[in-house]
């Protein structure tokens, strides 16, 4: 098992990507190829005790920045090193990459350089979302910020097997993501979705209306990438900003302080259960090959976990269930 | 000071709307029209003391159900207690009208009996929301599923007056709800608007990335319906999810009550402040009269919230100040 590594990737460079490979490499027994400026990579390398047989470096001396156009970036920057890590699983020479770098240029090297699965149109990010009953894959959490009914549909079908396969749900059950249950509700998108998705051969749900998303109700959340992505980045940012403001209660005087301690591994337990670090990074499933986007503020621990789940992705070969089940999910659809 | 009651709308029905009514004519001193089922809204105004003289009944046979097509529903139901508090409106025999009601419906019936102020292209629900620095202005929370940027334009304008002119902000900070906070970020929709927005006489942040919403950095969050609703939903939804887990923590042994117990006014002081039922209703903002839309699930408490709010709109003649701001800043830019 080896997992291509862009170390250069995130908004907390190799310190976090290289403590975060060597851990893996310590605690998951993984192979990685740590790509990116050698020089600064060694540099990392040699605060840490590891097998130096598990663990290569290939040299790349351009980096993306999230603010560039991602197609354009990844055509122009060969010597990147999210596309040199995307080449090592193209040519399979790697089982999956992990990058903490742009979002939009991963799924760009994911289409043009790693390629679609046949039959999918639109790869889709896919994180685990925590719930009061567990943890729901959310599908799309931001890859496709403009999206067809059609793409949807195959978000269900992807998400629905990565659930099965992987997360070891049986028969997990489906919701479309909507601003109320009724079907008669929502934008353009979801009305005719939702048509689709009656015909569609997963378990559907039907709408999710979005308050009921932390109850856990469903197993895979299907929507559009912009809705997806919202989802995320506000659960993180509520959860931060309520943890903060208990914090500040919790500090007010001596009776509460005295107060907060004798809740603190009550606290702590709750705090670990809402940290998308401990659920690791996004899958971006439809390609030909293990794509996971760590989070772009991840730490080592939340780069680690990242790791862990290209392993499993790749040990479960979810990449050839997809491609079995969307061929004969298509051959019956006509 | 008049206001309209769709004293059958909501999920709890005539048990909340009349209550939290009597409550307002008992604390805000304003004169309602309790519109609806004669019997039934007598039936439960007797259980109650207040100034008969400020109470009047309007006696309506329908009602319109939130599974309804609205636009049919406010056409076909003429007799409906939201199509005759909304009559009142328009006849200016009422100041405004609070109803808990199916959301689309009272929409329509903002555009259809009441009527859209000159120049709004789409009138939109904006409710305010509970941020670590306050409250922001969400502007449209789920009137509007599918809009264009033109439209997210004048919500920027609309927001912007109401925060300065009801909420008493100055020179309100006016944010454009995004997934990235970079200008090249989002879908065709926020890519457009904020080019348009770029040219609007606003105090224009820039996008405002989901993540950071809860720190209360801009006190005008602009983004379509369905993302709106999409936002305050998941709050709600995380808000009640996050209190019954720490209940939990709490509530596991003795130390931890004991705990919880030191903590407890703490904990209250954060729900309250955490609490939409403690803001009222949504405004639908850009037609000619007041129209609050109270949450449909809402106690006696928010219920009474939002008849303050419609007090508080129509003292100030915010209706007025919109229309006057909206054709000079049209003026302006054409």
């Amino acid at each position: 098992m080896k997992i291509a590594i862009d170390a250069m990737g995130g908004d907390r460079g190799t310190e976090v990507t290289v403590k975060g490979s060597v851990d893996a490499v310590n605690e998951l027994g993984v192979n990685v190829v740590l790509v990116g400026k050698e020089e600064i990579i060694k540099k990392e390398l040699s605060k840490y005790k590891f097998d130096k047989s598990k663990v290569e470096i290939l040299n790349a001396n351009e980096i993306i920045n999230t603010d560039e156009k991602p197609v354009a970036a990844i055509r122009r920057k060969k010597d990147s090193s999210m596309v040199k890590a995307l080449k090592l699983v193209k040519d399979k020479e790697a089982d999956a990459i992990v990058s903490a770098g742009s979002t939009g240029a991963l799924l760009s090297g994911g289409l043009f350089v790693v390629g679609r699965i046949k039959g999918i149109d639109r790869p889709a990010l896919s994180p685990v979302y925590p719930t009061e009953k567990g943890v729901s894959l959310l599908i799309d959490a931001g890859a496709n910020v403009d999206c067809k009914p059609k793409n949807l549909q195959q978000f269900a079908i992807m998400g629905s097997i990565y659930a099965e396969k992987v997360l070891d749900i049986n028969n997990p059950k489906v919701g479309l993501i909507n601003i109320g249950d009724e079907e008669s509700k929502g934008n353009e998108l979801t009305k005719e979705s939702f048509k689709l998705l009656k015909e569609t051969k997963v378990n559907f749900y039907g709408n999710l209306e979005v308050r009921e998303i932390p109850k856990g109700e469903c197993d895979v959340l299907v929507c559009d990438g912009f809705v997806g992505n919202t989802i995320l980045k506000l659960t993180e940012g509520l959860a931060s900003s309520i943890f903060s403001a208990l914090k500040n209660e919790f500090m007010k005087n001596i009776k509460t302080k005295f107060g907060a301690l004798l809740l603190k591994s009550g606290l702590k337990n709750f705090k670990k259960r809402m940290d998308y670090s401990e659920y690791g990074g996004a899958l971006l499933l439809g390609v030909k090959g293990g794509v996971i986007k760590a989070h772009g503020s991840s730490d080592e621990k939340a780069f680690k976990n990242a790791i862990r789940q290209a392993k499993i992705f790749s040990e479960n070969n979810v990449v050839e269930i997809i491609q079995n089940e969307i061929i004969k999910m298509e051959g019956d659809n006509g």
